[in-house]
């Protein structure tokens, strides 16, 4: 679990629970708990994903994957041990009760059929399908923007801002989500494994719906750049300092690993 | 899902939470729904137990393990999904929100590191050493008393009693928890394949920590009962009809599958 969690992450998740209760008008500070428990919820999802029944990967975070380091057991149970702990950290939260209430009710749609965990299955059946920008863009909302969607509502939600702040903020991660994931094809498709510190090139070789699969690089980047557009405009009714969440937003779009 | 959920499972821990709730004073409908959270978390974790890299189990209630039926990918993400969707029921369940906030701290520590799926962890990682009784206790205690205790316990919070009755309760559950899994041990040992639904003898092939590895088969049945007598002291102070769940807990030993 510890290897899994406190490897060389971006840990983009967390940054943007906290910089999003900041933007709600709260302190980065009241972001933390519920960016801790995004966060290994992320981890979770990793381990399981590079099972050698799903992506079979050797390689997360520029070492070995959690079965490969261990056993195909450990990484299965310690998967689903930091799910647990998500949920564990959530209630020894700070947060109120009608809070903790409300952000168990986010996380856990944000993980299931309907999200992250329904995305991967998607991801799954859809391998060696022709593409389509449809099924890749629905994948993508689903494997990755609802978790991140679920880290930016829950720093509005932790920051004690109101149901439109959080609503706005969660619209906001959704968009960046979906440009993230986007951004996160292109470079499975353009950079180098030292500087992916995972395979690159492998969702070409596993006939993976990506949007390179459907569109031009170019394109993959226009899209990506539209939704960064659309997540920015969500911010103009924010109350708080939303330069951090900009800037991670930027990052989200602009980076190279 | 569908398929791991609906089957010709016994639904003993939902049966418990809602006689528990009764027990605990309130009505056994009020503890449906816990009861469903935690059938929802047991079906799971059957599933990834059940894996290749696990148990490597191809028979469950009487058919086919859910990778076996579909396929490897499907089971881990079906397991993934249907732990998602216990937090999702409680979440939207109609407790008020400070036992919500309660009951998630409930399941999420029954399930995690210290309680399921730490004790199927402890399981895999005993395969093949001495057997002794002080460790089959702890995994049992873990992997199976945790899950049935917090049944238990989440039917007397959603029947609204107070920390005196739901702690009895959690105890109640936890001693019939080690008595029901020592049962499931001495069945193993003692029963067909047809009458159990799953594979029979094979804690003996696979060097499991079991109490009739520790202990002979009389010996074990009688710890199950001491456990099962210890179970039912819990009960005397409960303020409701403590009769459903006095059967339940009998059933639990006298039980031939």
């Amino acid at each position: 679990m510890r290897y899994a969690v406190l490897g060389d992450g971006k840990r983009i998740r967390p940054a943007l629970a906290m910089a999003s209760a900041l933007a709600a008008g709260g302190t980065e500070a009241q972001g933390l708990e519920v960016g801790c428990a995004v966060e290994l919820v992320h981890c979770f999802s990793l381990i399981h994903d590079d099972l050698p029944a799903i992506d079979n990967d050797d390689l997360r975070r520029g070492r070995l994957t959690v079965h490969k380091a261990f056993a195909e057991s450990v990484a299965v149970l310690a998967g689903d041990a930091l799910f647990a702990l998500a949920f564990e950290v959530l209630a020894s939260s700070c947060l109120s009760d009608s809070a903790k209430a409300r952000a168990n009710a986010v996380l856990s749609q944000a993980v299931g059929s309907q999200g992250l965990v329904g995305g991967e299955m998607l991801d799954v059946l859809s391998e060696g399908e022709p593409p389509k920008i449809e099924t890749v863009r629905r994948i993508h909302l689903m494997k990755t923007a609802s978790l991140i969607s679920a880290s930016c509502e829950l720093g509005a939600l932790a920051a004690g801002s109101g149901a439109t702040v959080q609503s706005a903020l969660g619209t906001f991660g959704r968009h960046l989500g979906l440009a993230f994931q986007i951004i996160d094809d292109v470079l499975n498709e353009t950079s180098a494994q030292e500087t992916l510190g995972k395979a690159a090139g492998s969702d070409r070789d596993r006939l993976k719906m990506t949007y390179p699969a459907c569109l031009s690089i170019e394109d993959s980047l226009d899209e990506a750049n539209g939704e960064l557009a659309a997540a920015l405009r969500q911010l103009e009714d924010v109350p708080g300092d939303t330069a951090p969440v900009r800037d991670l937003a930027d990052y989200c779009v602009a980076r190279d690993r």
